[in-house]
């Protein structure tokens, strides 16, 4: 694989922050532009977003979520109506002051997340106990001014979906709260192979105007956090301050129970430093807009071409394959291929043609497989499905290994300062213990688990009566 | 169908406009905002924008379009690099001035379209001629400051996905431009059921910064035409502004060849005012969300929605069905499902059962038909075919029956004042006989049609001779 288009990737192990860079250019994920912080999702990047778009869209509908699109500016008197909500969000907005030549009466801002919109709306709609649900999401774009940005990780603008439902009581509200924390979970490690924990934030950690906020951490290459996905139940919060009230079958007038929950191309940035290696991007196949490479070899000789062409027909109705047949060497289209990410390759040449085979590269491994043609569409298949299970069970082994216990705060700096990963550790449940553990040891609550473990009596911070197991990590 | 839901939307004959903003109420495609020229497109019309969405991106991706997404943002400076472009769209644009607490050194507006965004990313991208053609798209949302606003037809933010291709030849840019004119019209004539008037915009009415405008046009109910969509040739203008060179086969640093196309929300308001009645929307079948509503009649008799929840799963794997298992009567059902548009009611009742059979309602025709349930997949499956393919002829005959000639002013003016439609006449091809007819008779151009006949030798306005055909109409 010595070629050019390799040689210039960082090691992940030199440099992980160029690492990334590296493959988020070279695998043409992205472009930068003269924006500061607004990337361009390229062709090979936004494929990745589609298909996990359908997925994700798949699965909402299945529990009975429509799609809607609300507007993309917020009247700034909008955004004032719920206090923390707007404490929270206020300093990170764009703000529109003029329009049509125009200075406006009201500025309005690019929503950074869409609670406000929806209340109003939901006020509009919601008369009667016979009116709710409402379990409405909409995929589109939100804007948050940030300092430091990275592709993916960290934009000013970014693609998302926000889920905001309606419901009529505080049960039903926690419940889709929590479906949804598990429905974002499941589609992580079934689809993208990257295994979750799944917990709830603190208080402190928790969305702004929300009463409880779930979340799914995982854990990347470098040791470090991810947080992926949140859902948060806001009781009847929001409907206090924007009026959502409905009469109930007592005829009683009631305030309604909300939630909300997004996930975003953020997840993008999970899959490069969940999967990637130092000769580029590992997709799992059923993330992969390209599953399988076709690279015939010694492509001038003839019947070659021919034969990649008739394989890539015959494998298409099962696969999304392709095959390259540009004039690059085979070395170069190798080295391509596994910069994409691609999960499989498949060799075919002269040789191969004439003991009627081909063989297949698997990219996580680099295993490769010699298989008859006769039986291609069942061992590719079958191969794609090992890729993805092994994908999956490699990451949890690696998050395994790298989360650590600690009952003691010099056990918890220890490993901050020199294992990177996770650190359970029991906690009392003060914001002051919180606090001090990351001015101490440099890592943030990322959640309290739903799979609680009891690792000691007390709290490593204040040793007083612990309450929780969190875990606690560096997170981008 | 005497029922409160229908009696409360106004005849259409009694006033178009005020019958359409009921129908957008009360079908449920939209609801206001606080914000002037925003709406929310709700799940039953975004439903709908799905359907669209999902046809036009597998029709694009069958000729080669990638998907992507770029910012939303556009530097001042940027928007500046193309003169006429410029001009165009300055006014109109919304600008962000502050962010993240302060003001921005340069304003930046919300894309009211993307050429230069494209026109940025492809300077970084194109080099070589081995880098062309780039056929690229991207779905998103635009802004364009609006003064008067109406749902789907005008709006301040609207939906949309634009095409943005870069091609090494002119010949290229120009067959890509025709193709996607025409897959536009296909795909409204053959999935949304409505007749396109294919053809090229005036000099006066292109694209600001196109060298060509290819558009097609729609008549509405009321007589008033509909652009439905856009392709545009740019030529090298915009390479020239953005300084796009590519190295060609023979070494030498040529400028490249672009083209934009477009297509928006607007169609759902086309559905309406093409197809719609008084008694609510009528959709064509395959664009439907919902295309057939089992209606039990006396459901609470013994065995009716347990044989309408079976026949639901019979369809289901052919058709999209739901079962209106409310606990409202019938007729109400009856208008709330016609005032929805779903094209194909079928009820069934014990009498029905007793028959082993249900009666289908055609949404469009009113029409009854009384089948075995032996048969019901095939009927049903028939009928939808039937109701897509008529509602097409219906929509161009209407079309065909509005249609006028003129060869003479007092013809175009007496047409315009008394005949709503399209107005065909004759042009010499000056932009003063242009307006003249547009100050006089009160009609725009609409296109030059690919369609060209031949009405008389000469100009309907000055009497010069002719160059060209010319659609003419009012239009929204």
């Amino acid at each position: 694989m010595a070629e050019n288009f390799v040689e210039s990737i960082t090691n992940m192990e030199d440099d992980f922050a160029q690492w990334y860079t590296d493959i988020v250019k070279k695998a043409e994920l992205v472009d930068y532009t003269g924006i500061k912080g607004c990337m361009v999702i390229r062709p090979a990047g936004y494929a990745i977003w589609e298909n996990i778009q359908r997925e994700l869209d798949r699965r909402f509908k299945e529990t009975g979520v429509e799609n809607c699109y609300l507007p993309m500016f917020i009247p700034e008197s909008l955004l004032n109506k719920e206090k923390d909500h707007v404490e929270g969000f206020a300093p990170e907005v764009a703000w529109v002051t003029q329009g049509g030549g125009e200075t406006l009466q009201e500025r309005m801002c690019v929503r950074p997340t869409s609670e406000t919109l929806f209340c109003d709306f939901y006020s509009h709609i919601v008369h009667s106990y016979r009116d709710l649900p409402k379990v409405y999401n909409q995929w589109c774009s939100v804007v948050r001014w940030e300092k430091t940005t990275r592709p993916f990780l960290r934009s000013m603008e970014f693609l998302w979906q926000e889920g905001h439902t309606i419901h009529a009581t505080a049960e039903e509200a926690q419940a889709r709260t929590e479906q949804m924390l598990n429905l974002y979970a499941d589609f992580c490690e079934e689809f993208l192979a990257i295994p979750m924990v799944r917990g709830r934030k603190t208080d402190k950690e928790k969305f702004a105007g929300a009463e409880a906020t779930y979340t799914i951490e995982a854990l990347m290459h470098d040791g470090k956090a991810l947080q992926s996905g949140t859902s948060h139940n806001f009781g009847d919060g929001f409907a206090r301050a924007f009026g959502i009230q409905y009469t109930d079958k007592e005829n009683k007038l009631v305030y309604a129970h909300q939630t909300s929950w997004g996930m975003t191309t953020r997840m993008i940035g999970a899959i490069i430093m969940v999967h990637g290696d130092n000769s580029g991007l590992v997709l799992p196949p059923l993330v992969a807009p390209v599953q399988a490479m076709i690279i015939p070899i010694q492509q001038k000789k003839e019947g070659v071409l021919d034969a990649a062409y008739a394989l890539r027909d015959r494998l298409k109705a099962t696969t999304r394959v392709k095959v390259d047949d540009t004039d690059k060497t085979p070395g170069f289209k190798f080295a391509e291929q596994e910069m994409r990410g691609i999960p499989v390759r498949i060799e075919i040449g002269p040789k191969d043609l004439a003991n009627n085979q081909a063989v297949l590269v698997r990219r996580d491994t680099r295993e490769k497989l010699v298989v008859s043609l006769d039986e291609i569409e069942t061992k590719l298949a079958e191969l794609l499905t090992t890729i993805q299970h092994d994908m999956l069970e490699r990451a949890r082994a690696h998050r395994d290994a790298h989360t650590y216990s600690a009952t003691t705060m010099d056990e918890m700096k220890d490993i901050a300062d020199n294992k990177p990963g996770f650190i359970k550790a029991m906690w009392c449940g003060d914001r002051a213990c919180e606090d001090a553990i990351k001015e101490q040891a440099g890592v943030t609550s990322r959640c309290m688990p739903f799979a609680q473990e009891h690792l000691s009596d007390t709290c490593v911070c204040c040793g007083k009566k612990a309450k929780t197991l969190v875990y606690w990590g560096k997170a981008y």
